[in-house]
């Protein structure tokens, strides 16, 4: 069997996938705009008997689900507490077990702080066979929705990707801040804003310069975007004006959103500026 | 105008961007296997005049494009050279001036080592109207079909991405090789195989360590898609059997492979262990 098992009529007639009863998809959703769901996600969806999806998935990309399709929330939602990882495996197992075709749908992409493996070494354990259906993940296609380039060539050849949130609610105390704050010169990342005070503390400490241009990107590449810039030395201000879920951008790159929000091009909200680190012409086309 | 520009008929009546004459869209084309493809990547494919496609393009994925577009190789072949960053830039204003509908094809996602954001702003002070289309990158996707995911909550809290191959061909200079060493648990190297010696050894005089699992994944998520294991200590020798394009993956995720390879066991090559990591049954479902 190939990466691209059947041919079948489930997408413009396109060879996606067919989704077979007592499988589990799990399915990186993308960081909110329908558009950025891949084609076998698309072929997931048409196929699913039942969709089990996160807080953080854009309404439009449920509503790409098969018509009658079962769409069970697994969310933290006003308050109450969410579901534990133990149980949302179980009813996943449960639900293949009973012959359905069960998708698992994951806000961006599900490998990357989205404790896909988890579930899947869950079902490994049942014995119910998987497909992984990676997606883009908010920390980089949601701030190209913002114009924020994860790398660029003047600015950096590396970037590094962090939770600000760990399994038990605090800053993980297992990273040497300390490194991170000297290793890569871009620094993205995801759930945050809570403890932003004393992330940008460790990264100054570690070395990072106050002045380092910084943005906070909530709810990306849905309709509700917006973007709140800073510096790293105004963050702990600036993080209380936004509201989460929100992917935050420390470094050179967030100044070349002055050359690359074609989103706010598209809406007439702005000009865009074609040096905006300042290089010269000599760079320019 | 919304992020989703128009409704319109172009793959099965999802309601997707329309591309307009004189507009260039810079694409992410995923990994690989086409079904990787965004849905507003399949719309510019179906609805561009022309596709400026790089190297690492999957045919499969170029296979998507409206009969009749033009297709035009960008990328390095047999030896010759490939056509400068500035030459690309001036085609794709060229091409855009002349009123086509202008589609830049790159591998994985344009703003992950992919100098997308260079041909934008050649595009911006051109006066040229684009969008960005992100994309799966190959660092994140091409590894998941790989088994290895980029995070986990048992391995690490951060991951960081770095090129092995610097604008001048070597060995990005202006990185503290150190202080990656000691930042993140996971680091994923792009363009890195020919570099590799060089790499591991900054790897373990920062003070990683030698037994540390490592993957070599070459054309990922295609069907020639080859892992190469190995170990920090036995990347050099292990590079040696490795054909570019690869993703190299570092780190503790990669021992996580033995259970969530689920392409091998699709295809039937392995049982899949569900506690690759020797954790134990408590923490299994």
């Amino acid at each position: 069997m190939g990466i691209v098992a059947d041919r079948g009529d489930i997408v413009d007639g396109l060879p996606l996938p067919r989704f077979d009863g007592g499988w589990v998809w799990l399915v990186g959703a993308g960081p909110g705009d329908p558009g950025l769901v891949t084609l076998n996600g698309l072929a997931g969806l048409r196929q699913a008997d039942v969709v089990v999806y996160d807080a953080l998935v854009d309404d439009r990309v449920l509503d790409l689900a098969r018509p009658g399709a079962e769409m069970i929330f697994a969310g933290k939602r006003g308050g109450r507490p969410s579901p534990t990882q133990r149980s949302i495996s179980l009813r996943l197992i449960d639900l293949a077990r009973s012959g359905k075709r069960v998708l698992r749908l994951k806000g961006g992409d599900p490998f990357v702080f989205g404790r896909g493996g988890e579930e899947a070494l869950a079902l490994v354990d049942a014995g119910i066979p998987f497909r992984i259906v990676p997606g883009v993940t908010a920390g980089i296609g949601g701030l190209a929705y913002a114009g924020i380039p994860a790398t660029h060539r003047d600015s950096n050849s590396a970037v590094t990707f962090i939770t600000g949130h760990s399994v038990t609610g605090d800053i993980p105390d297992n990273l040497d801040w300390d490194a991170l704050a000297k290793g890569a010169p871009v620094i993205i990342l995801y759930m945050a804003v809570k403890h932003m005070p004393e992330i940008a503390r460790r990264l100054l400490e570690g070395g990072r310069d106050p002045q380092e241009p910084m943005a906070f990107v909530s709810n990306a590449a849905t309709d509700k975007q917006t973007v709140v810039e800073c510096t790293l030395g105004t963050a702990e201000d600036a993080a209380k004006q936004v509201k989460p879920p929100a992917i935050v951008a420390i470094g050179p790159v967030v100044s070349l959103r002055a050359g690359l929000d074609w989103l706010g091009a598209m809406k007439g909200e702005r000009a865009l500026d074609p040096d905006p680190l300042g290089l010269g012409r000599e760079d320019a086309v």
